[in-house]
This record gives C-alpha cells, structure tokens and sequence, in this order.
C-alpha cells in the first residue's frame, strides 16, 4: 500500500481583531459560527501579541478588522493574525476589511508621496492574505492594488434602499459635494429611478490655488430633497458645508447618506448641526455613543459581510449578490 | 592588487519600437541622441524578432513605444525590446508609454472581468522594466499598479494653456462629456483661472439599466464657449453627442481638447461633422494622413517627453517640471 | 460551534480563446463538458475585452488558445483570460497551448536578443498560469522555462502511426530537413522500428557564412520512401527544398509530416506543389480553407487533449499515455 | 453540461532520499504506508538523477531526508526530489529535515559570512517546498528563515523522559557545556520537576580573544548526577572535556543527552572514553556501526515523526502533540 | 551620436520619522548633513500622510526611526516613507531602526502564534527597503530575517566600556537576568577581562509551570560588584527582581546595563527603587523627561550611527568598527 | 547642507571556491588582480564555511567555480560565497560556472523527474547572483533558465582553430557521435571551412526499446581525417565506441574534441586505449595528473574568461568576443 488516502473537507473558521468586536459578533451569528478564540493584548510598549487558541490547520479563515482609530495598530494587528494563520497552516486566508485603510491615498497627489493603498495591499500579500473582501471602495481602482481576488462589496444599494423606501425618490436631487463624487452620484441616480443630480464646484484662484475661492452648486437643486452621498465622512466639513450651501440655495430637505462613518473630531457636531433632516451610515467602522446624535441612522452591513462569507467559502457567486454588477 | 578600480559612467541610450517613428525621432532630436538601430521585424506567423546593433551594457535605457492598434502587437513588441535589454545588461530600464494601453480596463465593471491596466503593469515589470514614463492616465490610481517609480506626465497643460491663448477664458464653461470626468473639468477650470463646469448626465430607465435614456447638460452653458475635455477619444460617438447637445442647448461655440487621439473607427468623421469650431490633440498615438480633418490642431509631446528623460538620465526633478505637482 | 464544515467539490470547466473556435469545440465534446460561455470582443483600437457569463469560483480552469496569426493578439487575449480568472479566484488554472507561442526564439542566437519563449512562460505565470499543457514543443527545454508543472504532449506518436499504418516501414528512411532536426528524426525511426536516418547538411562558404552554399543529403535515400519530419512548417521553404533535392537524389518518394501547420504566407503552395506525395499535419493551428490542398491530411489532436485533461483533473496520470514517456 | 464535477481525493504519499533509509522505512511502517518507488543514483560525475516510478499528480508529498555526510549531496538530493515533484503536479509538497543542516551558521559571527541556514530554507522554497518539518532546531529562531509552515518537533521530551525513568530526578543537576545552551537545561530543569541547572563558562585572555584560558564550573555540581546535555554533538571535544571537569570537580556521576547524533571524526572514541555513564541520543541522523559503543543509547524518532505526518495529513494539531507547547 | 554619457554623482540624503527627531539630529550633526525637509502628519483618523520637500531622485536614502510607543505608528510611518522614496527613485534605502520592533516575538513560543519580527522584516523589503542597519539586536538570528544586508552594530563596547572606566572589572561579577542571556553575559565578561559570571535560574513547579515558584542565584555574586546585564529594560520587573535578590545574596553593589530603554509603564519606578547604584542605557529609544530618574546615565548612540552611515555610503567597511567583528 | 555628495567608484573584485585554484589563478593572473583572500573549510560533519577577509561593500563582484567532483559540494560553497556576498553589500554579483553543473538534465526525459539545469539557475538567483557566465552549455536554452543576464562563451572557436592549425581541414569529416550533436558538429564543419559531417546513428531494437542494437555511420568517412566532437566527455564510452566504428569503417585518422573534461571514472582508460590520434580539451575542469594521458592536448580557456570579465567589468562588449555571434 503505498499512498494513504482520504476525503478532504473544508471548515471556515472566522477571526476578529479587536477594533469593532460588535461587527464581528454580528456577522458570526449571521454566519452560525463562532469567533475563534484568540489571545490578543498589548504588550507594555505597545507590540501586539496575538496567539489562536484552537488548531486552524488546514482551515479557510475569514479574518475581520474594522479599521478605525488608532488605525495604523489595527493595520498591524491584522497583518499578526494572517502571519499567525500562515505559520500554522490556515489553508486559505481571505482578510476582510470593511473599511479598506489609506483608501484615499490611492495615488501621488504631488511628487515624492507615497501610494499608501498600494503599500496595504503589497503588506497584506507579504503576511500571507490570500484574498481580500472590502466594501464601498473610496477608488474602485484599488480593488487592482491587490494581487489576487478581490471581493469588491457594494453597502451603497443599503443606503439607496433605505433613502428610497423613507423619501421616495420624485422630488430627490442626488448631490455630490464636490467634483470627484460626480461619477457615484450618477450611479445613486440610477439606483433612485433616474433623478437629476447636481455637484458642488470648488473654484480657486489661479494665483493662490490652495484655496477654495467660492463654491458653486451645479445642477438644479431649488425645492428639491437634496440627498448628499460620499463613500465616507471623516471631519465632516466638506459635507456640512455643502448642506449649508443647498439650503441657501432653497433646497426643500437635505439628507446625507455615506457608508463609511469615520467621524474624526469635530464631524458628530458638524453634522448634527448642520441643516441635514438625517443622516444615514453603515457600521462598517465602530460608532462610540458619544459619537451618535439623534439624526443619525445606522444600518447594518453584517448581513451583507456573512452572506458574502457564505458565497466564498462555498464557491458560489459574490456577484450574483449584487445582480451581476459586482 | 587584490581589487581592479574605475570610475564608471553612464550612457543614455534611446530606443524605439515600430509603432510611432515620427514621435521616437522627434524625442530624440530634443533629447539630442540617435536611436540605437536595431533589427525588427515579424516573422511569417506574426512572431516579432528583435536585436539592437550596438552593445548596450550598463545603459541607462528608455524605450518608448506608442500604443496604437495593432495594440496588442505593439505592446508585444515592447515587452520584447525589454527582455532583451534585461539579458542583455542594461543597467536601468525606462519604459516609455505616452499613451498607457488598456488603461481603461483599470478595474472590474463587473464580476469575472480582468483588471487589464494592472496586468499591462505586471508584464513590463516581469519583462525587466525599472520604471515607467508615461502621460495623462485615465485614472490617476493606475500609478499604483507598477511596483516601481512611474513618471506621471501631464499633457493636459499643453492643451489647456493653448486653448487659453486661442480663445482666452472670460466666456469659457469646462464640460464633461460624463459625469466620470468632472474631477478633470475641475482641474481644467482651475487652469484657465477659476470658469465654471458642467457636465452631461447620461439617465437611464432602471427596468433597462444598460440603455441611456436620455442627456442633460447639468451647468452653465448657453452663449458661452463650451471646452469639451477629455483623456483620449476613441470612436468619438460620446464627444460628438456632446457637442451636438451643447449647441442644442444653446452653447456660443465649442471646442473639443483630449491627450490621446486614439481616433478609431468613425472617430475622424464623427468630429469632422459635428459642429466643433476645433479639435486639439497631442500626438502621444500616430495620426496617420487619413485620419486628420481641418479643424484639428495636434500639439507635440516630444519636448515635454525630452525634459523629463533628461530628468530622469540626470536624477534631476520630473516634479519640477510642472511646479510641484507631478 | 466554531467552525463550519463542508465537503469541498472540484470543477473541471474549460475556457476557449476566439482563436481556434472548431479544436476547442471537438475537445469540449470529447471531454463531454461545454465552453463556458463568455463575452470576448475587441474595442475599436484593439484592446480586448473579457467577461465569463458564469461564476468561476473554485474551478478547476482549463483555458485553450491556439497561437496563429495574429499571434501576439491571441497570446494577449489568453494573459487577459487568465487574469480574470484568478481574480474570479478560479482555484487552478491551466494555459493549454496546442502551438507553444515563439517557441523558436529560444535562446539567444546571438547578443542582444530576447529569449522570447521563456518571456512568454513569465508572462503566462505573472498573470496568473498555475500549469501549462502544450504539444510538441520545438525543444523540449522550454519546459524549464516555465516555474511550474508542464504537461507536455507528444503529437509524433499520431503522425508516426499513421504513417506506418499508409506506407508500412520496410522501405522508409526518416529525414531531417536540417542538422538541428535529426534527434528527432532518430525518435521517428525508432517509432518506425529502427528504420535509417538522413538529414539535408546545410554548407556555408567562411567568407559569407550567412548564405548557404550547398545542401548535401547525408545518408541512404535512393529509391528509398523517404518521410521528411519537421515539429512545425511555416513558410515552407526549407521542406518543399528538401523534398526536390530527396527527389534529385534517387528517393522512390517523399512524404512530409509535422505537428503544427503554421503555414504562412507561400506554404501551401510551395508544399502543393513541390513532389510530395503526402503531407500529414495536426489540427493544434487552424488550417483556413484557403490553404487547404488536396495532398494535405489533418489528424485531430483533440482526442490526445481532452483525454490529458481528463487525467490532470482526476489527478490520473499523463505520463502514461505515453507509455511513460512524457 | 458546463461544467464536469467531482469529488476530491487526498493521498498522503512518503518519499525517501537516500541518506538514512532504515528511518525513512521505520517511519512508514509507523504510517502504514510504503515508500514511493523511484530512481536515484548518481551519475559518474556525481549529478544526481532522480524519477518517482508512480504517479504523483495531486498528492500529498511528504520528503524525508537526513542530513548527514556527504551533507551537500543530501541537500542537493533534497532539493532535486522537491523539484521533480513541483514539476509532475504534487499538491503539497512537505520537507522533512530530522536534523537542520547548516543550523548551526544561523547567524553572521562576523563580517562578510553567510546566513547559512537563511540559505537552506530560501534554496527548499526555491525548489518547490510548501512546509519544512524538523526536530530540535539549533535555534528556534531558524522557524523564521523560512517563509511558510514550518512544524518544529521536540525530541528533548524523548530524551528527559528517558532520563528521569532511568535515573529519577532526586538528585540531578542539568549541566549546559556552555553558556549559549543555558535556556535549553532551563527547559530540562522544568521537564525533570525543578532540578538545578549549572553551566561551564569559558573565559578568554582579553589580549587573545580566539583562545580559551579556562573553564570554570558555575553552579552546584558535587555529589550529584550531572546530565549534560545540548542539541547535538559534532566532534564531541566540547561535551567530552565538559564530562572531565565535572567529575574533576566532584560530580557523582554523568550522563549526556542530545538530540543529534552528528558524530564526526573523533567524537565515538571521545564519547567512549571520557567518563560517562551513558550517551543517550535519538536517530535523527544515521549512525554506522562502527560509531556505536557500549555506553551509547538510541531512542527512536520514527514515532514522533509519523505521528506529526499523520496530524498535518489529516489538518489535525501538531501542538497537540506536546501539550500546546510547539 | 547614439548615446549621452555622462559621470553619476552619489548624494546621501537622510530622512527621519518623528519618533526621536532628537537622535536623528544628532546623528545628522555628527554626519554633516541636514535632515531633508518633509511634511509628515496625521489625518484624523490618524492615517499618516508623507511628502518629501525636495527631489530624492537616485540618492542614497537613510531613513531613521525609533520604535518607541505607539509603535506600531512609527512602524507604518516608516513603511510609507519607504515607500515614497521607491516611487520617486531613491537609488538605494537604507531602514535606520536602532531599536528593533518586534524583535523579542522572533519565534513560536507555542503553537498558532505569529514569528512577528520575520514579518516586519518582510513589511520593510515589501515596502522597498534594500538594507536594514540596527543596533544590538534581541537575538542575532533576527539579521537572518531580512532577505539583504543587515548591518548589526553594537552598543554593548559602549556600555562596556563605559562600564570597566567607572567601576574597574577587579571585582565584577556579571550577571544574566534569567538563563536566556548567559551567552550575552559571557560576551560582557569578556569585554571585562575574563570576570565571572552568573544568572538567575527560575525554577517552575512541574504541576503550574507557568509559574515561577522561586530564583536561584547560580554563580558567585557575595561581595562583588555585580552589572545586571540584558539588551533591553521593558518594565523593568524581572531586572528589579535581579537587584534585590542580588543584594540578598550579599553582592556588595549592583549596576544594571542594557541598550534599549524602552521604559514601559511602571519601569522608571521600579529602576529608581530597586538598590541599583546605577542604570546605563543608550539613546536608541526616547526618554522622555518625565521617565528619567537620578541614578540613570544614558550614553548616545549617534557618533557610532553616524560612522556606520558613512562607511555604508562610501562603501567602507563597517566591520571594521568593531574590530571585525560585526 | 542637505546632501552629502561623492563620485562612486567601481572595484571588480575576484572570488574563487576551492575546486579548480589553478583555472582562477590564471584568471586572475590575466586580469591582472589577485583573489580575494577567504577562509573556506569543511566543518567536521561536511557543512562548509566561507569569510571574505576583505570588505567587499559596493564591489562588483566575479565568484568562480568549476564543478567537478564532488559535484554538490561545490555548487552549495559557490552559493555560500554568494549569500556571503550579498549580505556583505556587493553591488553586484557574478557567478562563473565554466562547466554549467547538471547541464544535462535539462529538460525531463520521462514524466517525474526533476528539470536540474533550472533548479540550479533558480538556486543561484535566490542566493544572489545578479549574472552568469558560463562556456558552451550543452544546450543553449539553458540561457532561459536563469531569469536575468548570461554570458555564454564559446570554447568550440578555440578547439577548432587549434584542429585547423594542426591538422588543416582538407580531408576532414566532422563527426557527431550521436544524431543529438549534428547541429554541433554543423557548426565545426562550418568553422573548418565548409567541411563535410557525418553522425553515429543509434538504433533500437522497437520491442526492446532501451538497448541499442546497432550503431550506423551514417556520413562519408572513409579514408578521412573523422573529428569527434561533443560537448563533454564524462565516461568516454560513447566517444571510444565512435572511434573504433569510425576506424573500422575505414577512417584514416580519428581526432576527438570537446570543451568539458569531465572524465568520470574509466574515461582516461578508454580514451587512451582507443584508436584516437589526439584527443583535445579546454581547462574548464580540472585534470588531476592520474588522468592525463599521453595523446591528451589541454587548451587553457583562461584569457577567454579574463577578457569577458573585464568586458562586464567595463561595460563593452562580450559578443564582440566572437564577432557578434554570443
């Protein structure tokens, strides 16, 4: 007898960092499984140790991190558990970020900066990530950063859906707050049945060119809801502003509607006092309470995540979630 | 003795692909060399053969090649003039694409689809390419698909600055053909001091989501001069609609400006016959006699190209050549 | 309950490039699966396009491209397929090149050149190749130029046994075309039953040693049947000569026989009309019937590919269907 | 019918180089499975040729090899059985090194060295290899040097269990022969209930820095079973005068304990003469006949091994294999 | 004329992260250079963001940052500033980490955890960095890690000598922490003239070993001046422990040195309390004010960086500073 | 003062391993440079040892190596010496095999074997090697195998030139001792001038397929001055079989040529004792004095290597070594 043989079977096993443990809990029980049980803690200077409590050879790991502040440790969080998972035989590692981090710095501004999405990418490959699946990508370019299968997820069809079933859509104007969401407000338009949309121009003086001189609203936004979109809000000025604008510009309502909820320092006030009626994210990143304001409404993307999950691991379709579009 | 000394020195040396001879002798003649000669050719079943007549050790190498169709043969063709510049011991090798094939393939629209832009970056890179020199992408975010230095060059001043002198800007609306270029149609505005943007909205019937229903000129343009801008024109048909729309809805004049003149198909025709005072281009492609009509003005990148591979021979500063933004 | 299991399930699905539409057909049908269904065109400056119609999620990807005319648009198509897979995480994928593309350019034959054939196995392998499966390749060396396992299939074996079965071996003598040939005309003559060799030694005046001065046949022709073997024919030059000058020099009759029927430009005339009595080829490169004539035969390699890939999928053995030999 | 399905199969197949065959056979035995069949032998120049006689498509390899003298050929060996399987489709390819050749230049000691055992690992990923399987490395840190799975066994537990069954623990004293092995008596210590440990310290003339002055005994040794111990032992000059200056300084009796038999040149006659009670080792690597004494103890590894293949066969736990502690 | 030759010119240029701006100035003063101008901050969401001020086109980059707490955000400023460099065409970069990150996770202590300090090597190659220079690594093996050169300088001569010049070596009695750096003492007492040595031997019950149950002293420490040795003080726990129990044993003075004062939390306390006449460090990691305390002296690292740096650049020999012996 | 500036210099530097010391220091004595002086031993169990004595920073760096037996020990000291190089910072690294080790398995002759010429190309590219240099291989797509430069000398043009002087060329027959050399043995025939070829043609028995039942002349020899030639000579039984069929058939005088002088085992008892007149070789291997015979003729191939480094050395041109034919 010279081979041994046997029947292979596959187990997904699910692992989580510590930024946004509610997410992970969540997508779990969507998932019927359980988080694997980990040992993960700072050491006194701050390196991280992280160590599986349970044997993942063999196994098709799905490894969640939420990457919100302070981000550059759960970067290298993450990077620990897929070192771990590679040394100890994980058969398959698919790194899920909700929120992909340094998406915006997707490309050199000027001379002599970095491509800081590219250098996630090239890290995560380097500590073993098989495959990534990200959601609501800042530049859906990115999704060519990474070299291997990228599970591109859309939560803008959560967002539209909810705008769509609260509003209506007859009276909707889709705004992007500046010239470079144009493209995505377009595809709002689409997902609402075909309203107008309109966009925010900054312009600058030719001869101080780092700063915005005035800026104008283009496109018909007079008596109108005006629904306000981005991928995300981080200081929130740039949107705040914009609804301002709309409002003097005799928009009927305002509401803001974006998946990533960043919300660095003064965005909570920001939008709560800004003119905005409401003002809708995911929970792809962690919202502390003091962080919440009665206006804001936040939907879940953790059925999204667990059915994805679901997909990979069972070699079916991720763009048959998303009618073919993903 | 035990070691042998010498103070090495470095050689420019210029190479060409059979795509764009006019372009290649026109850089070199700013660049003040000669195009190391070389023998290629196809064999009877299309292979490509090539061989550089003089030794080319320990060169720093810059082999530009235009993308036109056949795109594929010439894109072939490079790859080769790479490999064997690699085996040959060139020291560095610069790969020169004015215009970036298949760049607008950069990520997927749907499932299952290549990510051609970054694989186009992939093969250069296994071929042997150091670094790239290329100008005005599609999407600024392909930079991060090469895993080396690119140098990002910008035509879209040449355009913008002749159209400044042609028609001045006190009347001028930047437009968008789609709502995907409206970031560019900022950057324009900003050039020619601060006008007002616009773009066409393309709706489509949500039961029917791959059929346009109809255009609207969002922005300002009724009596002013309509600068249609774009990164390239390939057939033509969503430029011509453009402008013929434009002048529907009551534009004074419109000039159409784009980098790249991929011009395929009926593109020449289409821009012919649709009522453009003027049509510039860059010659980054080939215009062959056929393809050119009496409104198009072509501006030539070579001395651009020229001022950045002396740059580049010299570790001087590509940045510099446009005040710190490239 | 920590992890979630499953038995995992492998699919073989085969993928055809629009090179060679009729050889894909007839192996899907041998191998009793269809061509997954895909859209392939070309935008109007030749870039390709790709889209499987179907989810590819953990295939076993078998991808057939045949490499004729035009040859670098069809390798590029083939790269382009790959990439889609493996970013449609396909778990393996499978290049088959019934015609191994520049397998010629195999070396440098002298400074400065590409080593083409081993640069086609690196692009292969940068998009995305996980194995190769080719016939007949020009020297069995390219196997190593690919980093990978390489099936590599013997199209002689067919030929060999056809011409056995039509013109028995009693009175056979196998020719070489050229000096470089006659190792494999040695592996014909053993598949004959130890039939004699010759081949046509090619002498050169040292004062132009790129002119040809003289072709000598080395070895017994003489009212012999003389079967002129060659992997390829491309213009057809060098056989239509060999066979004249087999039948200047005494052969009772000539019959050619080679595995890929490149058949460019003046081949089917040269080999119609030189006095062949037969000239036997494969099907691995499509024959247009314009260049078909009536002395021609074509045997099918499509039996030999599907049964091979049948045994890569099951895991069977390849090199026993060659007795061991491959 | 698109697609063809199918059930996956996982075969565990066992492949022996040519060093330490009684091991290799041993550990099948334990398996229950025969070692593959194949051709391997030198050619009159020493290059080694290897086939596998069976089919190994789509197996599960595991490769053993000893590391003994000729060390260089049996890496080579190694190296070659890992590429024939890469290269006839091995799904897995698994490298089993009982003793880590190289390990001891783990480090550069001074300028302008090798990192050997970096080396090893890079040339076996090179080559082909997924995992790396190994016992009592030199340094635990070589785990790092190479870039996958590397399953680290521990043969110590062998050898203290046999030790303390032996002679018990009352009284015992754990004795590293240098300085730079203190950790590792630490762990025996722990193995053996809390026994003390001691260390030789060589100290050096500051004014000739290569040259040792004395050795002197740190820790309490008088009346007591000395049991040194170390990973491996190689000329045995150390351990041996170690063993001397024990008794010289009273110890009771001593016993040494290694993991590797390495056993050059003069170290069976050292071994056999210094005065101790027994030499306990484990078959690792080959010891002839003519390097075996009276007082030398074998155990056997074969156990240890087989039980780690069957785990990483079956995705079961090799850490369970040493209560959590690997 | 073909080719434009010229003469290359070599530029150091030395970039700093802003861990320890002030070692970084000191080495740039005492390397004649000027810290080249950059913009580094934080976004909101603490993504970090780089920009160098002026061309960096091939120069020989140095790029200095100290892992002091947060870390992991100087790891990944690090990483970016690498990378930036890559991409505007540094010639050579050289990662300046005088404190290794990561170092003391530099294998598996058990099963399924990550080998931390391979991976941050591998960040830094992935990232572009061609050599890595750092000082008295936590175990050399960690300069296996990195897939180039590693130059590994030492700041134990500093302290060393620091060491013999204020208290003699007469009555020194060197001292290992635990059992782990007996090797590094054995290094020290060679450094002092062939002084003995000793360590702390904890033992463990055999039924809680992760429990300390007591320290033995091992080797002769009454009435001698002892120097607790060791590569770096965390919290200082285990050396504060050493202290006392030295002195319980009857040392007559105890001085503690170690390189790295990476002083986490209750350290300071801890050291200032313990009876330690005094604390030696370097300044490869800042010490903030607040952390410093009477008995501490802390000797600067920058002159030897900045000899290392030069050698480097001017392709001189950095063995050559420490006696051929890194 | 930003940047600190120099002018790099270049040092050629000149390593040799320890099989052929003769070969490199007549090497060495041509290039007018002493070897770099290196301790290189054996440690007691085979592992082998190398230190450069010098700094080798920014070198470029020649390491040459004849592989002779024993084989493997050689090629693994030539890959220490050059991860040894690679860690101590020379810039560039060339490794010089003037007998390429496993040339011959350079493809797989049957399914499950190993493809060895590349595995030892990729072996030196993971250690380090930037180039190779090596004299006629036994086949040229070997070149392929190493992902980067190779210069391929010719030492045919040498033997020949020597057989033309000595003999003259009027009444030669080039023989090929078996139908695999005839493209050789062309090349000689055109390098005497034009001369006439012949070949050894092996048959076999169809039923018993690995044995040879008759060798065939197939060619004019008779009354003729037959040269044999070949690559190499290892066992020189197929070479003493060609002599004596060549004289039996009526051959004036035999006269053997080949680059290699491997002369494995019975090799210099056969070729002494055959017919042949002379038998020639070049000094790529060494010849210990036991093997040298009387008819023996050794060409040095010393001033070939030294011209071709200095050429690399100084960026010229090696293929105008051979008038553009390398």
């Amino acid at each position: 007898m010279n081979a041994k043989s046997g029947t292979p079977k596959k187990n997904l096993m699910f692992f989580s960092g510590r930024a946004h443990p509610e997410l992970a809990e969540e997508v779990a029980k969507h998932l019927n499984v359980s988080i694997t049980p980990q040992s993960a803690y700072d050491f006194a200077n701050g390196e991280i140790f992280v160590r599986f409590e349970e044997s993942v050879r063999g196994c098709d790991a799905f490894v969640i991190q939420s990457h919100s502040e302070p981000i550059n440790k759960w970067v290298m969080e993450q990077l620990l558990m897929v070192d771990a998972l590679k040394r100890a035989s994980a058969k398959r590692i698919t790194v899920i970020m909700p929120f992909y981090p340094y998406a915006r710095q997707d490309k050199k501004h000027k001379g002599r900066e970095p491509i800081s999405a590219r250098l996630v990418a090239d890290l995560f490959k380097t500590a073993g990530a098989d495959r990534i699946m990200t959601v609501d990508l800042h530049t859906a370019q990115i999704q060519g950063f990474f070299d291997g299968p990228v599970d591109h997820l859309f939560a803008q069809t959560l967002l539209s859906r909810y705008v769509k079933e609260t509003y209506g859509s007859d009276n909707v104007t889709v705004v992007s707050p500046d010239a470079g969401r144009t493209k995505l407000a377009e595809k709002w338009a689409d997902d609402l049945g075909g309203v107008p949309i309109a966009f925010i121009h900054k312009t600058r003086d030719p001869l101080r060119p780092n700063e915005v001189v005035a800026n104008r609203v283009v496109g018909e936004v007079r008596d109108r809801l005006c629904v306000v979109i981005d991928d995300m809000v981080d200081t929130g000025g740039t949107i705040a502003k914009a609804v301002d604008q709309l409002l003097a510009e005799g928009a009927g309502d305002v509401v803001v509607a974006a998946s990533h909820p960043v919300l660095s320092g003064p965005a909570p006030e920001r939008l709560s006092e800004c003119g905005a009626k409401e003002v809708v994210f995911t929970n792809t990143l962690p919202i502390p309470d003091e962080k919440r304001f009665p206006k804001m409404t936040v939907l879940s993307i953790a059925p999204l995540l667990a059915r994805a999950i679901q997909e990979v691991f069972e070699d079916g379709s991720v763009t048959s979630l998303f009618d073919g579009n993903a």
